[in-house]
């Protein structure tokens, strides 16, 4: 049994989801794969816990249903100490860097923690997509002159391995176009207009539900679709694109009589991220609500799905879609990239 | 640069088309990855040639437009070689078996020389169902015994990575059920009944569009499915099925009156391969003639398509299907598992 000691950052929706799954899941992993996948340290935004031995995952869990932080954590918790300096000072193999996106703040703490494990020798995992927007070039080049890896498939459509299938399953190929439907609360506010709510009480029952943040912008306005864009083609086009090179059309100003009339076609809108090959071998980027019809192959995701196409040369046209039912599979990504590090 | 010297053995469809997309992309393929691709022997029926400094690929397809065989390029040339012999003989890091299913024949030359080239130390790629299906935990305790590896990504679903999905993006997971719609001309034909045509009729033109073969029980009762099905539950699932564990219902009973009013709903008939797992957490696996509704992840899949779809436990449920406007994808397949291999 290979004892694999990581260290998370992040215990919020998707940090304290793994530590579920883990807990479930260890002794499986342990049996089928020869893996001990051991906590030892943890980091949430009030403070941190370190223990060589191994934090317990159940109370961990403890912790956060109770509202407390992991700086509580007995003996060996610490109130106030931040996440980089946790990851400067911890003896582990492997950091699941799992803060929110933060970009208004440079990506912070995410791209400090994600540069010191890389610079410490440490793999990282992560699905937060700020430190990949900000700093892909950087952290990639890093992580290769510390002969680590670095690992983000759940940056882009939640539990669905775009990327993976991307960079490894079209090895070989041209990729004339990508098309995707990375972000959910988009498709299901236009839905819901389409079906006769006003924009406000989607809004409001958006929130509600827990699917829109409280900066609504994120979504809303396309960022969210143009970062995971920007990633997909830095991973599998190897270009080196930025937020800016994305001509992002949020979904406000679409017009509810054309939401109506796709829905009488049958179809639905939805916020579509592009990179479509010009003439000149260059990539066209853009994020644009767009209408799809039932016979496009991301033109039936549901209200819980989203999904990925790929059109090539040589391996025809590729879309694989997710329908998730909870954000589950958003954090579970984390164990397909640190299974694939190690197996 | 580092020179990978393959051997083909077949030369069809797959082999034939291989080389043609060789041809285009070796410069290619050499910049983005450092790998020069070396053709150094090939068999068909009727012969095989060997030049430990590479066939030239240009002849190899020349050869076989004229209807020839590569027991006549010169020099290198010889008529009778068998593929078997061929193997046992030549200096090379890879074989690609591509030579056509042959159940009747117990997989062979596939198996054998499949079998020869792990016993010798060379990695194998094959879209050759034969082999893995009559052999599957045989041929790869046979790689593993000999430190090489042994891909197959093109033996289910033409050019869809439905093996490597289920292997590598799933791992950590239950599956709890896989579906697959792995067989084009199935699809092609109940859609083709279902639209007005006779049973005689569709059987002519599938055959005269080359989507059929001469023995048609292969497609039409189904045992080409159930290959796919053994094959993707080895794979995925680790289990040593064969293909007595699956309950196979061809297409020839369907009712026309089914096929019409599956139409009329929207939805319509595909030979769907399952593996459900059951309350004792064995599978059930069974191919038969399913009516997939239109809202079904794999109910829109048009005449060119073919899916599979995985519902686990972490991971929501999963869907890939890939269009496939021509067999370059499944001959292709070999490229995405011999760069795997090496990358």
């Amino acid at each position: 049994m290979r004892s694999v000691r990581f260290a998370l950052v992040g215990l919020g929706n998707l940090g304290a989801r793994f530590c579920e799954m883990l807990q479930d899941k260890r002794a499986q992993l342990g049996e089928r794969y020869g893996l001990d996948l051991c906590l030892v340290a943890a980091a949430d935004s009030r403070g941190a816990a370190y223990s060589p031995a191994g934090l317990d995952l159940a109370q961990v869990l403890a912790l956060k249903r109770a509202g407390d932080s992991i700086a509580n954590y007995p003996a060996f918790g610490r109130v106030g100490w931040g996440a980089v300096d946790l990851i400067a000072e911890v003896e582990a193999d492997l950091l699941l860097e799992a803060s929110p996106v933060n970009l208004d703040r440079n990506g912070e703490p995410g791209l400090s923690a994600v540069r010191t494990a890389l610079q410490r020798g440490m793999h990282v995992v992560t699905p937060n997509k700020g430190p990949m927007v900000l700093a892909y070039q950087e952290l990639h080049q890093l992580a290769a002159d510390n002969g680590v890896e670095l690992r983000f498939d759940g940056t882009v459509a939640g539990g669905l391995p775009a990327i993976n299938l991307g960079q490894r399953d079209l090895r070989g190929a041209e990729i004339r176009l990508i098309e995707a439907v990375p972000n959910l609360v988009t498709g299901y506010v236009m839905d819901q207009l389409a079906a006769g709510l006003e924009w406000d009480t989607v809004l409001d029952q958006a929130r509600d539900e827990g699917v829109l943040e409280a900066d609504s912008s994120w979504d809303l306005d396309g960022w969210d679709a143009a970062a995971k864009l920007v990633i997909l083609v830095n991973a599998v086009l190897g270009l080196p694109a930025t937020l800016s090179d994305v001509a992002r059309t949020g979904i406000s100003g679409v017009q509810l009589s054309d939401l109506k009339a796709a829905k009488q076609k049958g179809g639905g809108y939805r916020l579509l991220a592009r990179a479509e090959q010009q003439e000149d071998e260059s990539y066209a980027l853009s994020v644009e609500p767009s209408f799809l019809s039932e016979e496009h192959p991301l033109g039936r995701l549901g209200s819980k799905g989203m999904g990925v196409l790929y059109e090539t040369d040589i391996y025809g046209t590729l879309t694989a879609i997710i329908h998730e039912p909870n954000p589950m599979p958003s954090a579970t990504t984390m164990l397909r990239d640190l299974l694939d590090i190690y197996l």
